[in-house]
């Protein structure tokens, strides 16, 4: 099991090699966060500003941000800004007291996803949002197995960490969690993808039942961003969907990543597969960096699990997350960031699968919209220390991308959704430049 | 197991009762949120407005606000607002970029608790700052057990679910944990307390044991909030938390109540008892709003536990989440907030007492600084009834206030802490009215 969540880590015992200040610096952070602490590239960037596409460090130095999704509208987008500004002045409390804005935004983002999913319940982050769809599953279904993807990442509590193996440094997975490999068109074929995928998640099923464990939820990020980004063909989901709810269980959408438009030409991810869930859950950009996150299912999955017991956030559905998630909602339809994500996101990859053409050492180039993953091999193996060398080296061109997939060896392009042609261009431009350094540097994509 | 959770909680069957406006209100909202929909008061409010101790509804009614404990420095303190709108049109990253605001913020928290705990790990929510906790507790120990209060919540994650007793409706705690009542200095005596409850953490260790269930740590909210607000003598909790170290257990902390000033002489709950932790987690008003929590230990409990799994909070130690929890500490600071909190909560207190003198069911008056339980009781018997009457007159009075304790027999009083000694005595006047009236509509104390 790799260390995804390290990939592009800056390492300590390099501060040496750092300036004076520079060292002092990550090393005052290392002390603070101790062990935990985790900064990107090889020399960690002190950001001090941000606007649109663009993050500016403290000599005022611009770095084009392909890689941040929280931000999502863009950096400090002045509309977000002024709501949030504006509702803290006037009211911030929890959901205990009626607040027209509160039902308001319930409302508009509910009319976005398939009538049956009717009720939702908000949290803070997509982590509590993944874990509260477990309990909601298990308690629905009577089970407690659940499948994911072999480099899933679904959050940071305890229970979903259990089922994000891509966090797992060493040790096992619980025995309640089966892994399925992420449903790829390169290794298996387009045509034979969704069956296929089908088939390992029926496998997994049949595996637990074997075991005596009952089968709750094929939980998926349908962008299957730490897997190393699988998006195409649309609806290679749908037959695994069928499967799983067939066998009796649950189908949770996590939209934490492919959520709010960043696919493009579906709101959600898992409408590009033409898949009902069961449970949608929702997080990062969802306020644009204002901690905002929801779980949407069915009333009679909600009201089954609060026989039992209470769940109340406190955070979550506040009026100040309200506002926040309302002004997300407009700006995306008001600039017209699908449409972007899904024009730029297209000549995105257009110009990064003529640069295929050039460096063979591109296996891949994947994504929809403007989640994007560029899968580098060498001699038909992934490429993970080039990946890292290409990664900072952009860093060095000023473009800020990161890493995915099982062996670190995907570039994952993932800007702020107002990301213009012209700062695509400058991307292909500094990618080709960057991967030509590399490469006469003596890096070695198959190493 | 008494639904904690819920008192107070405004029944949907009553919506027929309530004018046409107010019924579709609500009407609306449980349609959203579900059978998690909670509103308070039998009479739920719909609040539009906020500052200092105040809330306001749609009508322009002020309410003085004496439960909301997350808006710790007041609603809608201009000095947070500005801070947060500052940074959120500067800049909102995650933690992996260095922001000194970031480093400085970690700095001046560490600074406040026992050097030992050097280490802060950045979370979202309260919720997550236990979960992970207990996460921490469990590897440093190798044991899985918890000993908590019978009574007590620490967050709304499925870890954190599990020792949060006062959540279950319905179904028993999991076999890794054990509940000890919260310490009554009523049922055994200020002078045996501390050994009293020593004593019970013992035996439930001991219980543990038996059962092969290897201790992991006492977890307690110093405040014991939600079993009825227990806070003196102060130092009852040192021979319960010697003995729990003694046995190879960690003690946890949860500042999320009392911390940040809330117990007036100190600005953590457990200075109070004079013991320290090994881990204090922090969450609610950390932020007065904001969302932001942490966790707070020694660098051999955290390193230990990133040798198995990462942990990475997108939200966690933001910009902005940094810049909230900076404005708060200098507020509570510069506004003389704990010395506040000192001075008013024994004015409260005072006036309670006096109260208690004319009104025999007020069986004690209990808490520490801006966090006071009134303990109703008639004919030596908990007053559950009477106290939702109470509340729900101090309501009508425009007092808000809430109820704790296992019986839901203890009137909650939290309010901002910049609450006045003017605010202190009006609250006092509208209890004395709602006690005189309710026991005139003759509410049975006993019932």
């Amino acid at each position: 099991m790799r260390q995804i969540l390290s990939l592009n880590a800056f390492n300590l015992a390099d501060a040496a090699r750092l300036d004076s200040h520079a060292a002092a610096q990550v090393r005052r952070r290392a002390g603070l966060f101790g062990a935990a602490s985790v900064l990107f590239y090889d020399q960690p960037l002190q950001i001090v500003r941000g606007e649109g596409c663009w993050l500016y460090d403290a000599d005022n130095v611009a770095y084009l941000d392909a890689y941040n999704n929280v931000p999502s509208v863009g950096h400090c987008h002045p509309q977000v800004v002024q709501a949030v500004a504006r509702q803290m002045g006037l009211l911030n409390t929890h959901s205990r007291y009626l607040c027209e804005g509160v039902e308001t935004y319930a409302e508009n983002l509910l009319s976005t996803l398939p009538p049956a999913l009717s009720n939702i319940t908000f949290t803070c982050t997509g982590s509590e949002s993944n874990d509260l769809a477990l309990r909601l599953a298990q308690n629905a279904t009577g089970g407690t197995g659940i499948i994911v993807t072999d480099c899933a990442y679904h959050g940071n509590t305890s229970s979903v960490a259990q089922v994000s193996p891509s966090a797992l440094k060493q040790g096992q997975l619980s025995s309640h969690v089966r892994t399925v490999p992420a449903p790829s068109a390169l290794t298996v074929g387009a045509d034979r993808l969704s069956a296929h995928f089908a088939g390992l998640v029926e496998d997994a099923i049949l595996d637990l039942q074997n075991r005596g464990i009952k089968f709750a939820a094929l939980l998926v990020d349908s962008i299957f961003s730490s897997d190393g980004i699988f998006a195409d063909p649309p609806g290679f989901l749908s037959d695994a969907v069928a499967v799983a709810q067939r066998a009796g269980g649950l189908f949770i959408a996590d939209e934490v990543q492919p959520g709010f438009g960043r696919t493009g030409a579906t709101l959600w991810g898992f409408q590009r597969h033409a898949v009902e869930p069961d449970i949608v859950t929702m997080g990062k950009p969802m306020g644009n960096g204002y901690p905002i996150g929801a779980v949407v299912t069915r009333p009679q999955i909600l009201t089954a699990f609060c026989e039992t017991i209470g769940y109340f956030n406190t955070f979550g559905g506040t009026a100040v997350a309200a506002a926040a998630g309302q002004a997300v909602l407009d700006v995306i339809a008001g600039d017209g960031l699908m449409d972007n994500a899904t024009q730029v996101g297209a000549h995105l990859r257009h110009g990064l699968a003529a640069l295929a053409l050039q460096y063979p050492l591109i296996r891949e180039v994947r994504g929809a919209g403007l989640y994007v993953g560029v899968d580098l091999a060498g001699q038909g193996r992934p490429a993970p220390v080039l990946a890292r060398t290409v990664i900072n080296f952009m860093r060095e061109r000023r473009v800020l991308i990161g890493a995915a997939g099982r062996d670190g060896d995907v570039l994952k392009i993932r800007p702020p959704l107002c990301f213009s042609i012209q700062q695509a261009d400058r991307l292909i431009e500094a990618l080709d430049d960057s991967l030509r350094a590399a490469l006469s540097n003596g890096a070695d994509p198959a190493e």
